[in-house]
């Protein structure tokens, strides 16, 4: 990730603290991918029956990180409304795939690594949205 | 859209009104496409430096758009909070972008179509998330 | 869908046939909103573990077909290099997608709507890259 | 980023190169990031008239990037046709991106950071395909 050389590059001011939006926009990536993997992975288990509900939450969350990504790296014509409501859904979708990856962790690796990359970027937005609330 | 038929071949219970649910997946797809292309057509107008913001919060609300249209088509191991959250980060995005489209309506008709189809879309997410609020 | 006013709208020449194009993105539209639903309703199926594949490749057919419409509904900077290979990249994925889901179309109407969109997409997908090609 | 550690605790197979699909799954996520960042600080500069169509081959990259990195992300129900198009599709886009920011690239340092995270993308995008071709 070049987060960082992209932002000090940026021809304006930014409104968001330099070090939580590096953190933010480095999670989100991470969570994205992870998620898009671990419902793969979910997928390809034999007890894929089990893991439905894992797999969803996976890719709303996959799909949210994706989208909240995007709006944090964006920061001509910001607008704080916009960000900060993403930012919560982002919140809200992370915290809801840890919980269920977290229930499959002892049996699933993918699961294992799947809800620590969910709870860091859970972290990660709830540190910026209060930096910026 | 083959939205309603999907809906009416899904394996199990649908936690959302139909009818509501419908609307709002074809509002949502067709506000993102809409977006998508108001950004390009600003983009490509003589005066792009006074439509910066409409371009940022068009991306924005097309990106948003496409997630919240997403997360609407699960219904397998549906979470309310997640969807609840999704469709007011949506309701927001599309507020801000039509109120932007809105002021270079008057000069722009891909700004006043973008105005419409985002109206549209916030209107019908809000109804939505009314009903299951 | 407000592609046909958005493309009258557009400032400046478009670089594709207008009612290919405008067929094109309706399509493209359709076919992500039915993948992603149709991945949906294949893991809702008690018989998951049988539609592993169909699942997979309508998760893939969604995104890129996401991934295509937002290509062709940008004109300013049009490269034809990029929107071929995208585009070719796309009738892949339909045709891939069209093919699984007909194998379960006689038990699964889910899969007989999202093969139907499939190969819709791919024709229109088709019929744009020859005129371009 | 957790891909290496995913594509570990996958049940099953991977179908690619463990090292090389690594190393592009952690250029795409790169490169899209870089893209759309890089996109925002073109809008934001004075000149951003003359750098239109490095905001469209931007915003073409990321897309692209971001679906391709989805693609590779998934391996149960693997199809080498929708990934072979698709690498190519995005080696297309990230040549394309490249060449037009290294243009700005004495001007603009984020087009020159963009130009590498797409050379170092179109790179590992076009050694995996070689892998698999």
């Amino acid at each position: 990730m070049k987060a960082d050389a992209m932002l000090r590059s940026y021809p304006g001011d930014v409104d968001l603290d330099h070090d939580l939006l590096t953190r933010a926009l480095e999670a989100l990536a991470a969570c994205a991918q992870t998620c898009t993997a671990c419902a793969d992975a979910c997928l390809g288990e034999d007890m894929v029956a089990d893991l439905r509900r894992c797999i969803t939450t996976d890719l709303n969350c996959a799909d949210i990180c994706t989208t909240t990504l995007a709006v944090l790296s964006r920061h001509t014509g910001y607008d704080a409304a916009v960000t900060r409501n993403q930012l919560q859904a982002c919140v809200a979708a992370c915290g809801v795939c840890a919980a269920e990856c977290e229930q499959h962790a002892g049996m699933h690796e993918h699961c294992r690594v799947c809800a620590e990359a969910c709870r860091a970027c859970e972290e990660a937005c709830r540190e910026l949205l209060a930096s910026i609330a």
